[in-house]
């Protein structure tokens, strides 16, 4: 089977996917994306992915190319063209093709983008023994709530974790702070047993598995505080586990080559964890 | 006359120069660049774009992907094929293109564009009445000294000096001071004639105009100081200019809508430019 793409109103093979070189994503990084997970060939969450992607653009002032409609439409035959059943589906907008100038061209269209393909085979492993992670400072702009395509420093910062063989880099401010992952957000369990992620804001990306499992962290009525956390405090919780539509939860059970906790996947982060595949499971 | 440009080893028609979705340029801003001005045919500091460029390259643990003498040879060719006597000659490498995944792929093939254009027609009255500036908070990443295309806070802050009237926007880090503008180095004359525009480091950019200005300073035997400089202190100089590659060297007569000095370019900015034309008229 061949990979079809969606680009800029048309269904093309992937292999031959192409957009200008003067496209504003490829010279400037001035553009978006999505990742949302298919489960069952259903999107999980597609509305809150759709809110943040309206989002992201308005606070660029890019317009949206499509509809929020037809954008469905696009992101569902791209999957169906792909025979994604349990996957990813992909979307980047760009503000489009326009003579290199750093400013807003006047005239430019803007490019959307839609890929979507089959989960990759991931260690079953990682889920019951849990992950490491090591620290690193963030070095990142002061808008990551923006899920624009400037990622050079999460790349840096994933092939630092790939090198130490760890799974993630969890990247700390200037205050000590973790911030977030470098594609998840990150998450502590006190040894109160409070769960404990840094709040929306300029500093995260405000994932859409972070919301997920904080309305499962309150439903389920364990005690939740947002706010930033220390490395320090992380290193001595008695959980920790990060979050991302790729990876849904997974346990955190060394920081830097410390021990969390016991060292293994704790309860609650086993917990979370199942609430969250039923989640995806009766949205799939 | 139709343009061209080059990717990836070929020569293309401009408008039929493309990049696969998946180069890591267009998904991720991994990659590098450099603009080399070309006067005459000629280009202008070749050799310290070379280095700067290697040295990008070097920091992202990107091969280059190909030598410098095939470099310089494309880049003629570009050049010529594509007419251009005094313009500018753009050049891009990026990671290649691999499946989406934050860390380096293990295969990718490093991608090179290079493209040509003519001068764009800039309003002569620039260099005689000169330009005005705003400042804004620099919020981009900590490693401004890579030439990346990670460029999206640069051209929100370009964009905000347009809508603002002024030509360029000087961004402040957390001390108050200037690191540099969206596109162009800053440079301050004090009370006492002394020029001052930050150091090289992780803060900014460091121009090839900037170094080649630096020279000039110093060969002309003027007071220099290689130190950051604050707002307040830009706003209370005799004279402030900025350079780029592409603007050469332009006076800023106003910053934040303030008059600096007299509110005209002042003789020390003048003269420095006069040099830097003698520089790349000499090249060329």
């Amino acid at each position: 089977m061949s990979r079809v793409a969606y680009v800029d109103g048309r269904y093309v093979p992937h292999s031959l996917a192409v957009v200008h070189i003067e496209d504003r994503g490829y010279q400037f990084a001035d553009g978006v994306y999505e990742v949302l997970a298919v489960v069952n060939g259903h999107i999980i969450d597609e509305e809150p992915h759709l809110v943040r992607l309206a989002r992201s653009l308005s606070q660029l002032r890019i317009v949206q190319p499509v509809s929020d409609a037809a954008l469905k439409i696009v992101m569902r035959e791209t999957i169906r063209r792909n025979r994604v059943d349990d996957g990813i589906v992909y979307l980047q907008v760009t503000r489009g093709v326009a003579p290199r100038d750093h400013a807003f061209p006047r005239l430019a269209k803007p490019v959307l983008v839609v890929t979507a393909r089959r989960k990759r085979a991931i260690d079953p492993r990682i889920a019951d023994d849990g992950v490491a992670v090591i620290t690193i400072p963030d070095i990142r702009w002061r808008r990551c709530d923006i899920k624009s395509v400037a990622l050079l420093p999460n790349v840096l910062g994933k092939q630092l974790a790939k090198e130490a063989g760890a799974y993630e880099a969890w990247q700390v401010d200037q205050e000590d702070c973790v911030t977030e992952g470098t594609s998840t957000n990150a998450w502590i369990v006190t040894a109160e047993g409070t769960v404990v992620t840094r709040q929306a804001g300029n500093a995260i990306l405000n994932g859409i598995v972070r919301l997920a499992v904080l309305d499962i962290v309150r439903r389920e009525n364990y005690s939740l505080v947002e706010r930033p956390f220390t490395v320090r405090e992380a290193k001595a919780a008695s959980e920790a586990f990060l979050t991302s539509t790729t990876l849904d939860l997974l346990p955190v059970v060394r920081i830097d080559g410390e021990p969390v906790g016991s060292g293994m996947p704790g309860p609650l982060s086993r917990k979370l964890r199942d609430c969250y595949l039923v989640h995806t499971a009766a949205a799939g």
